[in-house]
């Protein structure tokens, strides 16, 4: 059976298990304040281009989501976030559990957009009872979207000017971010996630990691005694070697972007095969995720020999299923998935 | 300035401050074990025909919803509420603060029905991640909604069985419920809302007292250990009785119904001169809330000597305004009301 | 059966009463935005010689708690307080429940030191593992003791000090304020508190209102959204009135310190009366709680007439007892017990 | 430098490495549910002497404990620990931020006994205001402690007992379960653990894996819907298949407690040349943790060449330190220390 169900089947890059077997009987202090840490700290503000950008490292997504909110809010805040976004739905309320509601916005394409944080911020100032509704307390995105879809520069920017002039951080979730600075369509840089977000995080665990991710910030006053929120949260990996050992390698020679990039263009050489097969598509992704419609016995068929997740159902005859790469995707299984749609469509 | 922005303009009835006032300086125990709650609880036992109910006092409505669903639910569970339910979006995320999702469902009119609430279950268990998503673990539901509008017994059975089809309790917000249960248009009686609810508070706050809510419950094992609850959350009034002293003498007498019926009965006078008039309504309410469509400079005329609510804006020139009416309102009042609307609308 | 086993066995003070009743059917606006607030606040900020303070009224004790204390902290923050003060034991964990650790200190008569708090911030500081332990975020002292035992105004200046040295909000639990002020060996004015708390309540539930605190704050940057959190513990009273109609009430012609002095001159009475009959007390208290220590038979002829709290053990045969007096208790009750004790222990 | 601060300095035992790295490519599913999950749990099944236990995994210790706790308390209840447990003094009020207490109790040797459970319940029962304080929910103890000492058998059967009648769950945090159980002071054994404790896990972030703890229960009530509580606290690892192999390869041919009994071995060895030279102990520890009392002097000179953790001031001239070893400390470097405490002792 060939995975093409989510970006995380496999374990790490090969450079990565090489790195960690090299130092695994080395000895070191705990809790991300080793030397590896440090140097992988070094190398995420150089790939960002700025050398005073705080960086934590952390285990996982929800986690990292849920203790980068509830450290930024006030306790009658809330964060803004597409309706269809991370934390709206797929972290069992994990938001909720600390206490803020996720105040969802109708999402196009899995967006949302600066117009659409001003007037709910307006509305609420506005709202004669605005004190028993909840405060608007930050943004949170992903990019790429939960959908593959991807912001413009021109968004990000408008996004982080109405965050500004509102005193909303921005906060983006990077689970998949390699995948979304790699593909060809994407007109942001890591620099630019770095100056236009208060907060982001470069994930690891879909991107090369056994497991991991980034949390990185420009400002040093919302990151006050972040360290504590991590233990509270129960991030504060006790070997915090092997995240520092994990993202020191994935920072070292572009590896991050390199594998990122493989699995942009393989997804994309899917995309194009089922595009000239005439296949219809749910949304326009350029990234690692695609999401084709497709006759229900093709899909049927289909999941004989490979695994996909079933998305949204279409119509009476017709599933949008989702099609995922990453890093470790090999381009044999990209053929054979290649081929056994041609010869199901044609 | 004539107020009918809220039914809670008023102090208390005569005959509630006259019992308070008539046993101001009389020594009780504290925190709601004092004989005046007991008797209270013996006579809202009789008047909901059971007397096994469980029956506490508490000082408020966010603070009642807020205890009851925190007390219902398990850390990974969230309560099902239509969207514009006073928890989903009047109450400072105080459900969110407990750590629970509102799982909140479209309305119609202000209510949700028996379908929407299975096919929530039944989504939720057929997701293939569903330890991913909140689990539905009750369902709130306000009566009569925060629109005034009533769910049918009809209604309110199939919310009961769908409820304890999937194990669900089913809560009801009783805050205007005797402005509920006094409406000509209602086919629902006290009893069997004590029936059909698994918990259920009556409303004092809005209803004749100074202050207070009355949970009833049909289930002790849902209600185990409850007064750590409300303890915990801050609702058990140091001097109980007053609570209790308040709901006896509502509860004697009949006299709760009969002030929900003077309100219901004013404001269905105020409906049926605006109907009168040919004024259109936002929505067909049978209770104390009205909600005329009325012209901007009505509205804006109006406000000079009268205070409501301006609830919706229907289009450039016309807005959706919302008049209560509540046990204090005087007819006086009323007609000077009325008659203020005929000069505008003849 | 005569109580002196609390102070909330009465209503109100008669003016309170008086002045409900008089106000009763007048039309006010919700949630303490009416005149009768504003007044009371007015009252309030002469009273404590400050017309910049900011004052909120709550319903209850409990609540107040936790409404300023989970307002004041960062997540990964506790409050420091007595092991045997209100939150630490006798609030059901409310202030646990919003997620905040009590870093409890042992007291002395009920009472923490500065120097106590000094040394809990530099070992927290000092501590190699700090992150992995719960930062102090504020200081929490009751305002008499819940021994009837008061801090000197040396005292609350240094902790004052300490907790402006160490960025700690002080913050003040004055349930039964009035009962300290004045109480003839306080040196310290309600002046005094106001200066040297970042935040304080004035108790009103026990000191001669049907209920309801008075928060009141130098701070306007502590306070910002303070009504956000109000709301959200369901502490935001919908007929706000009461509230400011009671305190304007008891703020009137120094109505709260006579109450108060009658209070702690029966008390007083009763403490002097059993000094002279050579019963030993568990400690020194000089406010409206007393706690003789009785031999058990004499506790248990007493009970059969009069109300009181056993609340220690002492040795086999005598147990520690707490008499309360409050601003309802009568003279005559007073020389009913003091000829009782007198019966028995001569 | 050669380290003895802890006992998570290292990676993993190279026989978990190779595991990692021999299946590094393979494609499974998430989450947990893949095969190796499924054959790691029988092997913990088989080790324990019961094939319906439950076995779930997690990431590490903090988030373990929380998740475990949060999900069996009610929110009114309350956790009983040492006051030296881990969950009240080094976690960052992580319980607390779940909104439940740590109900500390003062402990002999890091252990609590079920006779001062017993007398907590039954104080808390008896208390006339019981309501007002946090209900007793479940009871916490680590096995062995973070002192390194043991309960017997007998006295975790007390444990047991107690917990059995007064319905409270017994959670046994292992941590360095393998420590505790290899030590030959031990009259306990893995089957006795999952027999005794309603919930407990096996660390394996201190004994042989990278990361990851077992969470084991013979009780599918307690258990209902942990997988939810898992995903909302951050703990589910995308690549769960990491803590499966992790865990399949140290319960394959006993290697768990091999390497367990060689850290506890060299540990005593530790000891035994301490105690040859005269040396005092702060406490009696048969396991892998030894907390020796030595001048100051020479600690100072020591740490130049090793790595250990101050523990506890002793007076002006003497400090308790902790020298740890684990799976991975080397014969040799304990000679080396061994060698050096003799020559500054001798």
């Amino acid at each position: 059976m060939l995975q093409f169900q989510c970006d995380y089947n496999e374990g790490a890059h090969p450079k990565v298990m090489q790195r960690l077997m090299g130092t695994n009987m080395e000895q070191t202090v705990g809790y991300g304040e080793d030397h590896y840490c440090e140097s992988a700290r070094r190398h995420i503000q150089e790939a960002c281009g700025n050398p005073n950008l705080q960086v934590h490292f952390l285990v996982g997504g929800t986690q990292t989501n849920t203790t980068v909110i509830a450290h930024l809010l006030r306790p009658h805040q809330g964060v803004i976030a597409a309706e269809s976004g991370h934390i709206s739905v797929h972290e069992t309320g994990a938001i909720e559990h600390t206490g803020h509601k996720v105040l969802a916005l109708p999402a196009h394409e899995g967006k949302i957009t600066a117009e659409q944080v001003g007037t709910l911020v307006l509305e609420h100032r506005a709202d004669s009872s605005f004190e028993h509704t909840v405060q608007p307390g930050m943004v949170y995105i992903s990019f790429p979207t939960e959908f593959g879809t991807l912001y413009s520069k021109a968004e990000l920017e408008a996004l982080h000017d109405v965050c500004l002039k509102y005193e909303l951080p921005l906060f983006i979730d990077g689970a998949r971010l390699g995948y979304g600075l790699s593909s060809p369509a994407c007109d942001v840089t890591l620099s630019d996630i770095a100056h236009l977000a208060d907060v982001f995080y470069i994930g690891g665990t879909k991107v090369g990691a056994l497991f991991g991710e980034a949390v990185v910030s420009k400002s040093p006053a919302l990151m006050r005694d972040f360290r504590y929120s991590i233990k509270q949260h129960g991030g504060m990996l006790a070997k915090g070697r092997l995240l520092g050992l994990q993202f020191e390698t994935l920072f070292t020679d572009n590896l991050y972007f390199e594998i990122s990039h493989h699995a942009v263009s393989e997804a994309l050489r899917i995309k194009k095969a089922l595009q000239d097969l005439g296949v219809p598509f749910l949304m326009e992704s350029h990234t690692n995720q695609q999401f084709p419609i497709l006759p229900n016995e093709i899909v049927s068929r289909l999941s004989k020999d490979f695994l996909f997740t079933p998305w949204q159902r279409i119509d009476e005859t017709h599933t949008a299923i989702r099609i995922c790469t990453s890093w470790g995707t090999t381009t044999d299984n990209v053929n054979l998935l290649i081929d056994a749609l041609r010869k199901e469509l044609i």
